[in-house]
């Protein structure tokens, strides 16, 4: 015998039940019905065995772009918003959906705050197979990651950017319902993502927002139409909520420079904050830059941007903020000139090529598996990581290779047997063929913006197609 | 920043988290799968939060027959079985999906017992808009509805039947299912709701069951298309696992009989008994006998069972069995010459009719609405309920009422605000008019059976056609 929806029996949940009810016929929900679940899930009133029953609903059915901005706006109205309006000064903030490699929030905060604008970042650890701003960080040896408000707003006054873990009073229902999703298979949903990005971006408070969608292999969106639903989603929500979002969709089907790991990436970043460091980075982090320079109104075009920002690169100009935002948060900027006080491996090795050819692939997912197997990857929110492992790549896609040669350096512990099978992952990763790849695979794939701006302007962009992919300077 | 499914944390939980996932993309699930999901939802090592994300995916992307079939297995091995095969006899069971009126097990299970067969009823209480037969058998003073194994097997050797209460030893996973789909918008689901059928009957171990699936405005399917699907997945799994499944399609756009309630729905099944009682009941009493009798294969033809039925029911024969029921299971069955022996109401009221006119429907729901207001609804599963309270109907659809006659008597609490509620309701209930009802909507819809036996054969279904739709008989 089967008991009916209209049954008058538990009449104190009856709303959230013919919420759920609706979402599973594909019915369009109200805000309130949003605002419901959100307050319930946020104040414990509904359970998560009636939230996670939601999120599979949402996920296959969908949600449109109003109720996805009224999720938006109710998990930023479940904490408080980084009050930046009360600060004096242009604020802009940058978001990656993450990827493997990606160390450019390291350089573009100091570079960012270096050509005029104010960055106030909040950034997590790393889970999964991305890495995490805050964990790159703890490698520099003292930074302080955990900045009060107070705290961070005076460091904004001095010297104009700030990097700190995420605080819990920001958008605290997105943290709860993330967690939920990651045992619910259901994590894939653009809206679903567009809320959850979006949110901790809208209470982080900045007016501009460029956002790095990574599409890819080594990225969360696998194909470019995912990538470009995403961003089309975001700009979406962005505009109703009164926030200037600029979004890029950039290729994750390798890793982005040299170095993945947590030390190797921080020694990267300060590369590249020197003049130097891999093509692919540098140009990214100047393209991203660019972007929020024009969409914030510090600049007219893109060119001149660019040309603010690498002469910043190049003067050592964005290098002294770095020092500036690592003396300030009580990290040791002697690093700057010495990458040795970084954690260390104990022990660096070499992996040969097992045949000789040119780089045709090499998959981000496998080295990062193998970087985690390593020691840089956590099991749980709370293990502890190995800072000093990591790789660092000698050769990239379209360069040819002697069999034997060094394909890459292993930054390991002395752990044998999960060295073994880290090492067997990275050799899977390599694709070596007798014959150059062909085509060729853009650093961004679409760039969309809200003041006049074009992929086609950016001559960072020009400038890394014009030459070989990859410098080795590390 | 997005982990990935592919992520190394919580390995414990990974497999479960494959298989929501899988179905979330509307993949196919293999037998361990499913099994995987149960014994985790029954040992407690699987969340409620992954179950119900589970069972929405499954509700929204369907099971396939075989996923089904797994399902139903899996539930049935989560408990025990009655061993029904220990015993001598041909057993046969029915199951109604569940009706407002609906008290034709009450009058089965002695009838069928009467004619041959052997029938071990596990029966549940009201919960929703549907009555309980469990709950109509404690209208009779004494009836002991909580029988031992021990004590329902030496009842079935002497008098061929026996009516208990589900224990939680039977598919107890499927008891846990259902109060998780309960509440998470899942319950509307024909694989769901046709595994969880199936699960009990197989588990109470009978070799032939008949299925009788309401289809109307007072079931739970509301469309006869649903009302197939459902048969047709029922028969499937049946067929898949070893059992003989006949399923009929009857109407439940009006209540069955004239009695809605407890004590009143007793007295209308011993009126049936007594040869009495109204055509519509009777009708479907014996279509329903006469295909367990033939597909037990006790009877050859429908017509042939049929005929044995209506003596067993004209001569008291089944009245006989159904006092030694009462008897055995400790009941007064002075109730069968006595019926102000069953709990009475505070007052009976009659309804009047607002204008002369044809009865053109009666809307069960809202007449199971008010029922439930009255004191005969549970708003939790422990909740009490009032045995006394119900309703009578005067007039059924197709007949002509003077205005200010009494519609239908209502037996009632002193509770003046509820009743003046349920009045309103009942008004409602009815849709009078000037003109006669159009068209004829037959009591049973369809028939699959088994061994040869078609709609066409019953007897008893031309009887009823043939004459008016109701005697007054109460």
């Amino acid at each position: 015998m089967v008991a009916s929806n209209s049954s008058s029996s538990a009449s104190s949940s009856s709303s959230t039940r013919q919420i759920i009810n609706d979402k599973r016929w594909a019915r369009k929900h109200t805000e309130a019905d949003i605002r419901h679940l959100i307050e319930g899930l946020q104040n414990g009133a509904i359970p998560d065995y009636q939230i996670s029953a939601w999120l599979m609903a949402a996920c296959i059915n969908g949600l449109d772009i109003d109720e996805t901005t009224w999720l938006t706006q109710a998990l930023v109205d479940s904490g408080t918003v980084l009050d930046l309006e009360s600060q004096s000064g242009a604020f802009v903030d940058k978001h990656s959906t993450g990827g493997v490699g990606d160390k450019a929030t390291l350089i573009l905060v100091p570079l960012l705050a270096s050509c005029g604008v104010k960055i106030a970042k909040l950034s997590g650890r790393a889970l999964g197979f991305t890495g995490g701003t805050i964990d790159k960080l703890e490698a520099i040896p003292g930074f302080n990651v955990a900045l009060s408000q107070e705290a961070m707003f005076a460091q904004l006054k001095t010297i104009g950017c700030a990097i700190s873990g995420q605080t819990r009073t920001l958008a605290p229902a997105d943290g709860r319902l993330y967690a939920l999703r990651d045992v619910t298979g259901t994590v894939e949903s653009i809206p679903l993502i567009a809320a959850s990005v979006m949110s901790k971006k809208i209470a982080a408070g900045a007016a501009t927002i460029v956002l790095d969608i990574k599409v890819g292999r080594g990225a969360f969106m696998k194909t470019p139409d995912a990538a470009r639903q995403l961003a089309s989603t975001c700009r979406a929500i962005g505009e109703r909520l009164g926030k200037t979002i600029a979004t890029v969709i950039s290729n994750m089907d390798s890793p982005l420079g040299l170095a993945i790991g947590n030390s190797v990436e921080v020694a990267e970043a300060i590369e590249v904050l020197q003049g130097e460091g891999p093509a692919d980075v540098r140009a990214l982090c100047i393209a991203l830059g660019a972007i929020a320079l024009v969409e914030s109104g510090q600049y007219e075009t893109l060119s001149l941007a660019e040309t603010a920002l690498m002469a910043s690169l190049d003067s050592g100009k964005a290098l002294k903020t770095f020092k500036a935002l690592i003396d300030a948060q009580g990290g040791d900027s002697e690093v700057l000139q010495d990458a040795s006080l970084l954690p260390q491996p104990d022990r660096i090795k070499m992996l040969p090529a097992p045949e000789a050819g040119y780089v045709n692939g090499i998959d981000p997912l496998k080295i990062a598996e193998a970087v985690n197997l390593l020691g840089a990857g956590r099991k749980t929110r709370e293990s502890p990581i190995d800072l000093g492992v990591g790789v660092v790549l000698r050769y990239k896609i379209g360069e040819y290779i002697e069999a034997g040669d060094a394909l890459l350096e292993v930054y390991a512990t002395d752990d044998f047997e999960k060295n073994a099978q880290a090492m067997a992952l990275l050799l899977e990763a390599y694709k070596i063929k007798p014959e150059k790849p062909e085509g060729h695979v853009p650093l961004i794939h679409e760039l969309c913006m809200n003041r006049p701006g074009h992929l086609a302007d950016l001559i960072s962009l020009k400038a890394i197609e014009a030459t070989d992919t990859i410098s080795s300077v590390l």
